[in-house]
């Protein structure tokens, strides 16, 4: 470890979330401003020290998010991203002003096959352009981030100047992405070894490390960052993010706190939050983790074999390292019925960290009836289920009225869905296919009369037991704009409607909104730039 | 590194592959023989140095397994693993005895908390008990492998006089395994070259690393213990395992290849046969693979947000470090349609590895007509979906006859199913429900007249499109016993309705296995011990 790196005692490592920012670009992501404030409000509780909220300038809704999150959210950093341009540095800034500590985080490429091929300039360029960036960010903002893209596929001395020239213009936070995750933990080690060396600067800021999983290796990679001196990790939550995704953020917690005998280092988080918000953005970006997820996976606790159980049974730390417990699971008991009244749903409700009140609390407790009928107990899973659900249902747009479906192994399906219209009349649908789901959705899009193309389709159980809610999410090709929608119900089938209903939604908002508002000239030269 | 560590130029690291045993042993996996074969199969097609094929000790099932993969399988070698009992040892060497290079793999704890709480005997009874059973392994087969379970948790002192007396009893392969996925790079780094230097004879072995991934490093302390002079690294497919499971193989594999530059290493593994491989674990143990998954995940090349895009179509290095057909994506144009003939089914599923022949090639045949008339285009990987479909067809048991659903939002669903019994007579039950999913399943029990509990239900789609067939991964409890099913269908009731049947086909035959053969005594008292 190089000289430069921090004081020993510095032990305290910032977690900085990016599961709005490169966690959103994943394909077919598409929250909508309530549900991105939804996910801040969580990060918070969870006890994050920086949310990248988005990135203002690449359209009007990501700037309307990122401001509505600096707003409303109080406690962690709020960043907002942006490329070494006058007008995204702008844009960062508008977006993020109201925050109480506001960030601006700007990059720029560092290697030579960015610089060459993407960027299509010189490196005396980027020197200048991250010069002005750095400047004008400052002149801003009091906390600006800089990070040289690319840097571990990048010269180290060539990255070295950039980055002393952002400390020199006042950068307080330095990044050093592996944004290809090409690197391995010896090779990050004496990369930032030698930049803390070429910079000595580097002492005086937070270095901070941005790592992608596309070898495997996000977490192990950010955590060698941290030993060679780095004390902000930047991760997402379920490890979403571009390709494979971003170092996880309950892994990188789990393994510092956990491990915290062999190193030192621990973070802010309040890990007994990490079960709910990682349940949270898989189910508001549709992104289902793998049951042997690490931490938050379905059997990352699981001894459900009989093999490991004896000796779970016997000693707990025989072979778990970690108490379920610690991290969010099998902590809540809440359990309503059909004869719950408003007040318990409400109570239930605060205890998950919902605050419902007004029309929306009558919605939620009118929707929570329904299921307690269907369904013997509603447990605190159930209610995250349909709270988010209610979060996804916009009066302005489509939405399903009522349907009905005929089907069998002997003859072919019939449906009838009736969709209600933005202008709020009903229309109604009629088709056969090659199951009930597909008749369906062929039935949704007579009502609509609309085309589109289905690109993933997947349901799962939010609970377990026969009469277990349903969880479906669609994403769908309409109009040239990839767009997804979840429902929730016990019927799989109406859960599906609802999904497809909301996807077309969110697709023909979407065009609508672009067509309407245009997009800025800068950002329509985005698709160059990706960010960290 | 200890001094002690293989030659430089032994670059070569073998691939042991765990999928059918610590992969097999996640809570609700119940692989069949013939699905346990054809998995055996593709990981000698795609080129493992050894298969742990199981743990033939626990069932009757587990064993006629693991010997059919020994008789039928050629290649790698065929491992079974055992407890250092003498009845282990035999029933594993009866198992693996017609593999060509069979190896038997024993094991037992060293660490004082396995040692106190599991094992509840003395250091001195370890050590004697790894002696004699490595002896005894010895004097069977040729080649044997020794591992100190839980080692890094556990004294290195004593794990290294543990691991002295398996050399000098003549174990060819001594694995140092990271049981409860607790350790880091730095300090498994450590922990071997501390072994290396304290048992010298283990340079005249194969040293092996096994890595749980519960703080999410499975596949950095791999590569750190390949580093540190391990040749063999234990790995599953997609990463399944215990809780959160083993070391990736499709991650660890493209790791070494992709960075040979920085460390020289490289395995026999075709990474062509990944993408296929990682499917097939994946749609036969119901275990699904995260969009953001490493390697193999949907999105793990995806640039589809458009963000990235430019870069890419620029040129392919910018942001992508692999190729995606080197790992087998977007290799395969197979299409047929509904007039392609069974000598090009025939022709398509060889070019997929599957060998399919007479009466079998009649039902793949009149299957894939069935699909063709409802798909406008059949492509690889509904090839692939169906005749692992099939797979799990078995005449001898309960399986799907017809059925019939009535359901919407306006009225209550009913169901009427008919199920073939193992006797060939066909019962009807009918049943309403939550949803039409819901009624389904109610009638399937009215018909086989038992009950079960639901615990969890999953569905995703083999391929794009409306017309796509839909994957129905269905888990129950069942007579105590954790089983589940998988169903495929263009219709995703009907493939509901497939994969409750054959989940519970699964939990009524192991039962009735249970009480016909029973279990040996020794097998009964197993829960003690899940292997490394």
């Amino acid at each position: 470890m190089a000289g430069q790196a921090p004081a020993p005692d510095s032990n305290r490592v910032q977690i900085f979330d990016t599961t709005l920012r490169d966690g959103e670009q994943s394909p077919g992501i598409s929250l909508n401003k309530q549900e991105k404030v939804e996910i801040a409000h969580q990060l918070a509780r969870l006890g994050v020290d920086v949310i990248e909220a988005g990135f203002p300038i690449t359209s009007p809704g990501d700037f309307e998010a990122v401001e509505a999150i600096a707003r409303e959210v109080e406690g962690p950093v709020v960043c907002g991203l942006a490329r070494t341009h006058k007008a995204d540095i702008d844009s960062a800034w508008n977006a993020i002003r109201a925050s109480q500590r506001p960030r601006i985080h700007t990059f720029i490429s560092t290697s030579e096959i960015h610089i060459q091929h993407q960027l299509q300039t010189t490196h005396e360029d980027v020197k200048g352009q991250a010069r002005a960036a750095v400047a004008l960010a400052k002149s801003l903002c009091e906390d600006v981030e800089f990070s040289p893209m690319d840097a571990t596929r990048a010269d180290v001395d060539f990255t070295a100047e950039v980055c002393a020239i952002a400390v020199a213009e006042g950068a307080t936070v330095v990044n050093i992405p592996d944004t290809v995750g090409y690197t391995t933990p010896e090779e990050y080690t004496r990369y930032l070894g030698r930049l803390y060396e070429l910079v000595p600067g580097l002492a005086d800021v937070v270095v901070s490390v941005h790592c992608h999983d596309d070898l495997g290796l996000a977490v192990a990679n950010s955590y060698a960052g941290v030993l060679a001196g780095a004390r902000q990790v930047e991760c997402a939550v379920n490890g979403i993010g571009e390709r494979a995704g971003n170092c996880s953020l309950e892994e990188i917690v789990m393994l510092l706190r956990t491990r915290t005998d062999e190193h030192g280092f621990d973070t802010g988080v309040d890990a007994r939050e990490l079960a709910r918000t990682s349940r949270m953005v898989s189910r508001l970006t549709g992104y289902q983790v793998q049951p042997n997820k690490a931490i938050v996976g379905r059997n990352a606790f699981a001894h459900e074999s009989g093999i490991h159980q004896d000796g779970v049974l016997k000693e707990r730390t025989t072979y778990e390292i970690m108490d379920p417990t610690a991290v969010g699971l099998e902590s809540n008991s809440i359990v309503l019925g059909k004869h719950s009244g408003r007040h318990a749903l409400k109570d239930a409700l605060e205890q998950l960290g919902f605050k419902v009140e007004g029309g929306a609390l009558n919605q939620a407790f009118k929707r929570f009836k329904e299921v307690a009928d269907r369904k013997k107990q509603v447990t605190a899973l159930d209610l995250e289920a349909i709270v988010s659900d209610e979060m996804r249902e916009r009066t302005d747009s489509y939405g399903l009225g009522w349907f009905e479906v005929e089907a069998g192994s002997r003859k072919e399906p019939v449906a009838r869905v009736a969709v209600r219209l933005p202008s709020g009349e009903e229309s109604v649908g009629e088709s056969g296919g090659d199951g009930p789901v597909d008749a369906i959705f062929g039935a949704i899009r007579a009502a609509i009369e609309t085309e589109c193309e289905l690109r993933q389709f997947t349901v799962s159980a939010v609970t377990e037991g026969e009469d277990a809610l349903g969880e479906v999410t669609v994403m769908l090709r309409a109009h040239g704009r990839l767009a997804s929608g979840q429902g929730v119900a016990t019927d799989i089938l109406e859960a599906s409607a609802r999904a497809y209903v909301r996807a077309l939604s969110n697709a023909l908002d979407g065009a609508a909104v672009r067509e309407a508002e245009g997009l800025t000239e800068d950002a329509a030269r985005l698709p160059a730039t990706p960010g960290p």
